[in-house]
């Protein structure tokens, strides 16, 4: 039977491997750019960090592990004999594998405070595990690549985020990028004037069909929810939301006027976005939407989240925002945090469908000395050994052909792996070089054949 | 309650992962210019997959993950009344966290034999989980590092792992490591001469207190242990294997010329000790140590360990050998294998002790602008873009100090996070730099000031 991994989960080939590190790398690098410190925490923390934390569906989809050895001795045997499976979780499991880079973070934060200096500019890019049921881009196990500061309110952090997305997408050659940007003062603000928190869900739903369904379409499915005529008569300046950024915060303050804490979040929205003006985007938009409401419950100040060029069919490849208390739940009260994530499987897929993974530099050697004569190995693995002192990939082909067809091997196996040059044959300081691509053969002595090679790189 | 993680576990602070990240990108370089190419596989696995893999020991420390959802629903009454741990467990877990490398990448082989050209030439770096009691250097999570190469029988794999080693560790500056090499097929021929296979390990442990009890203890633990007298004087030359390797050889060669195996050791250790001595080592030495049998159901043909240099109390910082029968235990026979791992912990640990962490780049600002006065703020914010897009880790005090406190918490920071440079006042386009480290202080425009950070990079 042929072996298999578990559903939702992926095994990553070498090309694989380089996009994805590509990917990182890009990002780890503007981050640290941007003044960010990495750390790394363990993959499973104790249950009670992180039970609690997402929800009860949260709760569902975090994998628990099993404790070692005689498990099910302190387990009571009336929950056993009843099979209460949720009760006897806690008692045979007290590890838990990491659900988001988020929560270890503020456990980290809280654990570490008098270590840390504040402002703590984090980042931290590891796999999560989820036992979420598997789809199309949504995996068991996936990487998160968060950027974090924590123990500072000041917005020049939210305008940083923008700017670092900008960086980010800009470098990896993905153009057209649109930054979404929020705040959810503007949406409890939003929610006063209606006259119901409990409907803004159902609101910015209705709000966010506005191009597909028309004014007409979205008043209907509000009216159906429950939001009275008045309510949405006070909000009138939403349904006509198109103009410049500026528009809409002009649109949003005079509509926000009698809400204080709706004010607020018009004027912190200006801000960052006067400051993202001033300052110039390479190549994403920045755009006011104030149907974003991610993460309502978590969310106190900005909320961000970032949507593929046009024309890629694709959900938001990053997003983020700000919380006042992130900390509290370990204890530690009034650090505010704001912060930013990448999400990378998608990223990937955007990335492939533009076929922007051309630049990165593959895991194949550059150079292979075929094996079809024994006399010259050390010949041949002395050449090698100077090219790698020069940092030039290099392969001897292990094998000695003793036959045609294990010299045919040889030559597919070239084929198969690209790999762009080849040594065939070496005679005294003589070696016969081959460049796949154009079919050119040299013979060149070995400082030559260095140089060649590293021209190449 | 202050948060913690569980034992065994670590957290890791910006400066320990910028080390360790170090050592990896270190490991990882080497290995693709020696022609390895990446892969990754999951966390974890089908139980199936590990369970069994690792011996009765293995299977007891491998993490088990609890089945989500309803997970009692299917298991047996009776031996959940029994409480029957051992067998309940696999009625409730279907997954188990990856115990090593090796067993995942002999899966992925096999899965992907179709996909794949041989000879296989893979790296691997992921972290590996085992339930053991945590000690000194020893964690319940910690990374692998391992090359192998599947589908090939040349000794030049030998030779080329001997200088990979050499290359990364003299890269990381750690000179006068000794690999240490030994032939499975020799310990079997000295199991031959000495007429018990099954007191081989007595015998290799005995022997290896060679330097410290003498030759007449070793032969009074020899006798202890049930050796006979006729044994311990077939293989009198072992107590007398001081010279060079090629003087070792000599003695292996007419020792255990009675048997075949053995001599087909002494020939495959024969011809990766020359190949070597013609190649040459930048800092490692290489050693034929005959009382190396780690491993010894596993390997097939070379054994290798790595001591760290003299003078440095530590275990081996690496190991490996030839298995030729990697993916038998998945249904591919006959594909050979040798790899060899690098042990990141403790080459860590080494590293740290000998202080041969100076030249790590660390993850912090090379330059930040101070926060004393509000109306600098873009100014301050366009000159970090411009340094940013040169690649100098640049950042800005979020906060404004609006009290002598502050600016001194500004200050602080500084020092804490120990940046190199300050701008502490932007007046139009002049820039008051700092140099932490010198004291001296410097009035520049923003080309002046890019082009002297980037010659500080």
């Amino acid at each position: 039977m042929k072996p298999s991994i578990p559903k939702g989960t992926r095994d990553f080939s070498p090309t694989e491997v380089a996009n994805r590190t590509y990917i990182m790398n890009t990002i780890k690098t503007a981050f640290e750019t941007f003044g960010f410190q990495p750390i790394e925490t363990p993959s499973f923390e104790n249950s009670s960090t992180l039970m609690g934390k997402y929800g009860e569906e949260g709760d569902r989809l975090i994998f628990k592990i099993l404790n070692s050895g005689d498990f099910l001795k302190k387990a009571d045997e009336t929950l056993l004999s009843e099979k209460n499976s949720l009760k006897v979780t806690s008692q045979i499991s007290e590890k838990a594998l990491r659900y988001d880079l988020t929560v270890p973070f503020a456990r980290y934060v809280v654990q570490h405070q008098n270590d840390i200096t504040f402002p703590f500019k984090r980042y931290q890019v590891q796999p999560v595990w989820r036992a979420d049921r598997p789809q199309k881009g949504r995996f068991r196990e996936f990487f998160q690549c968060d950027a974090d500061v924590v123990g500072s309110k000041s917005l020049w952090q939210e305008v940083e985020f923008v700017q670092l997305y900008d960086t980010v997408f800009s470098k990896l050659g993905l153009a057209g990028t649109n930054i979404k940007i929020n705040n959810r003062k503007i949406l409890s603000g939003i929610a006063e004037v209606i006259g119901a928190q409990d409907k803004l869900i159902d609101f910015t739903v209705a709000l966010d069909k506005l191009d597909k369904i028309g004014k007409e379409g979205v008043v209907k499915e509000m009216l159906s929810k429950g939001i009275t005529e008045d309510a949405i008569e006070k909000v009138q300046p939403l349904f006509d939301f198109s103009g410049s950024n500026l528009d809409k915060l002009a649109s949003l303050e005079s509509m926000l006027s009698t809400s204080e804490e709706g004010t607020n979040g018009v004027e912190e929205l200006r801000f960052v976005i006067n400051a993202v003006e001033e300052l110039g985007l390479e190549t994403a938009t920045l755009e006011v939407d104030v149907t974003l409401a991610r993460g309502l419950n978590y969310y106190t100040g900005a909320i961000f989240e970032v949507a593929a060029p046009k024309g890629v069919k694709m959900g938001s490849i990053g997003g983020g925002g700000r919380y006042d208390d992130l900390t509290g739940i370990f204890g530690l009260k009034d650090v505010s945090g704001v912060g930013i994530s990448f999400g990378l499987d998608r990223i990937y897929l955007v990335l492939e469908e533009l076929g922007l993974f051309k630049a990165v530099d593959l895991p194949k050697p550059k150079v292979i000395f075929l094996n079809f004569e024994s006399d010259t190995d050390v010949l041949k693995m002395k050449a090698i050994k100077v090219l790698r002192e020069n940092s030039i990939k290099s392969e001897f082909y292990p094998d000695l052909a003793e036959s045609n067809k294990a010299q045919k091997r040889q030559w597919k196996y070239v084929n198969s792996r690209e790999i762009e040059f080849v040594v065939s044959k070496v005679d005294n300081d003589v070696f016969t070089l081959k460049n796949m691509v154009s079919g050119e053969q040299t013979d060149c002595n070995l400082s030559e054949l260095v140089a060649l090679l590293k021209a190449k790189l």
